[in-house]
């Protein structure tokens, strides 16, 4: 058994609840997700994440300490979950009270992008950094802030949402009343969309399930002009964003997972060459553009390590 | 004599330097300004500057500190001015280390929007505030940025750079290759230009002399239908850097100086609009737009309260 003190990071999502044990930055056992629509609402789900709890436990003496991150708005002091888009039922919920009264353990519950900024920060590509922007590009488009060496959460702990800033004033009207939300132009299906409504111009018919950003993907890297034309569109969006933060905070570096970038150099220089004809030397000269290092892992990474740096232990990575 | 500390506040401006002497949150003396062109260089300049500090101190043997407020890029540790875009030869200036030199006392020397946000945030509209964004609206739009009850000064010292931001993606290229920067929209400059236009398309000519944000302030105040419509029209376009400033950092307050916030209600009324119709709850349920309490003086009165407490002297205002 590990002397080093261990801690459960678990990435609370819409379809599942999925469980990992992390050591140093490795999650070392897993166990089965559970489903999320299968609870009649919070209390029975919370049951359910107790009894995986404590097998962990049984399995790992060690750990110290539990972080959750959610798809939605948390205290972060309190550890209430105020609100997730697509779990029903979960308004208000003392997340934090109801799993540290379980298990006598210190908890954290935080939300899924800063979890996954988070986990960058300390364990991934942007150790070491005081200033850095983590992004995720999926479905939506999330984001966490690092400044001045400290997570940035903001006045009601929202901070971080780069997928609802704008890149047109007078944009499609976003989720929120928003117009021209960066998320509204990248997301999944938009990508997908704009992808069939290109071909489509081209004379090209395409159903929406060949347009994903990996269909596109191996399309642009085997030469096709039509897809790499999309990727360069879909690079100067997501620079004009990524701008935005930079010459807001000034940050070292911008660390970029999630699915769509996966599709690697094929989005990372276009996206690298929009950035940089765009800011002046201070914005630029050290700017670091970086893949994330962690993958569907990161909100587990992230949350575990939080969790036992609230805790106090601090681990050398 | 007083027994609080004074400081001196330096605004150190393309077309002159002013020089004042702070007591708690007043400018309670100042010297005549000097004009920034009549000197052949950094040295003269530094010289004559030096002067009017000396004749301060006389007067005034209390000033414990000095503070610079310059309009660029300046190394804030260091206190190096790298470049001044309107003041030819000050690149790689050790400003700091001139003054200090030379004075004995404790020197800083920042970036002069940073000082104005330091002065509302320390002194002024955003006292007792974590987390803050401070604007200043005039021939360009600068700002600053304060987080965690901290200045953001980021990577190379270049945060707060609102102006920059875009809101557009495809929008005209400014200054430096971006492409939408709010500064281009909502300049001085840029009002004018738009306001000559839009009343050149109702049939009325009139000079850009008369197209001033004051002059457009004072139609739409006489209930101008043409005046209102553009007032909205730049409260929209500011609506965008600020709500990319809410979504991305969750503030408490923005605070709006300079000279087109002289407009007032005639600007600070449909920017909450625009704003606030574009901000889920946690970002805007909380959310205060304050005009800023200073003036011309804010970067004379954020330069020394800086300075004072960068020196380690903490002034209850």
């Amino acid at each position: 058994m590990s002397e080093t003190p261990l801690s459960i990071g678990i990435d609370f999502g819409g379809t599942s609840v999925k469980f990992g044990v992390l050591y140093r930055s490795n999650i070392i056992d897993q166990s089965p997700a559970i489903s999320t629509p299968d609870f009649d609402g919070p209390q029975a789900l919370i049951e359910a994440m107790l009894r995986v709890i404590e097998d962990l436990r049984e399995r790992h003496p060690a750990i110290a300490a539990i972080g959750v991150g959610v798809p939605g708005f948390v205290h972060f002091e309190k550890g209430i979950v105020h609100n997730l888009t697509n779990v029903p039922g979960w308004t208000s919920i003392p997340l934090k009270k109801h799993l540290a009264d379980a298990t006598k353990l210190p908890v954290v519950v935080e939300n899924d992008a800063n979890c996954m900024a988070y986990a960058e920060w300390k364990r991934g590509a942007g150790r070491g950094l005081d200033h850095l922007i983590a992004l995720t590009l999926g479905t939506g488009v999330g984001g966490g802030v690092i400044a001045n060496g400290q997570m940035v959460r903001g006045a009601q702990f929202g901070a971080g949402e780069v997928g609802q800033m704008s890149i047109d004033w007078q944009g499609r009207r976003g989720a929120y009343g928003n117009l021209g939300a960066l998320e509204d132009y990248i997301g999944n299906n938009e990508i997908a969309a704009d992808t069939r409504d290109t071909y489509l111009k081209a004379g090209i018919e395409r159903h929406l399930a060949e347009c994903t950003p990996a269909a596109l993907a191996k399309a642009a890297m085997a030469g096709d002009e039509i897809a790499l034309g999309i990727w360069d569109r879909i690079a100067a969006k997501l620079a004009t964003g990524i701008m935005n933060c930079c010459w807001l905070l000034n940050p070292q570096a911008i660390i970029i997972g999630g699915g769509v970038a996966k599709a690697g150099d094929i989005l990372f220089t276009p996206l690298t060459a929009h950035l940089y004809a765009q800011l002046s030397a201070p914005f630029k000269e050290h700017l670091m553009i970086l893949p994330a290092r962690f993958g569907n892992e990161a909100g587990m990474v992230g949350a575990a390590a939080l969790a036992l740096e609230e805790a106090g232990v601090v681990i050398q990575p």
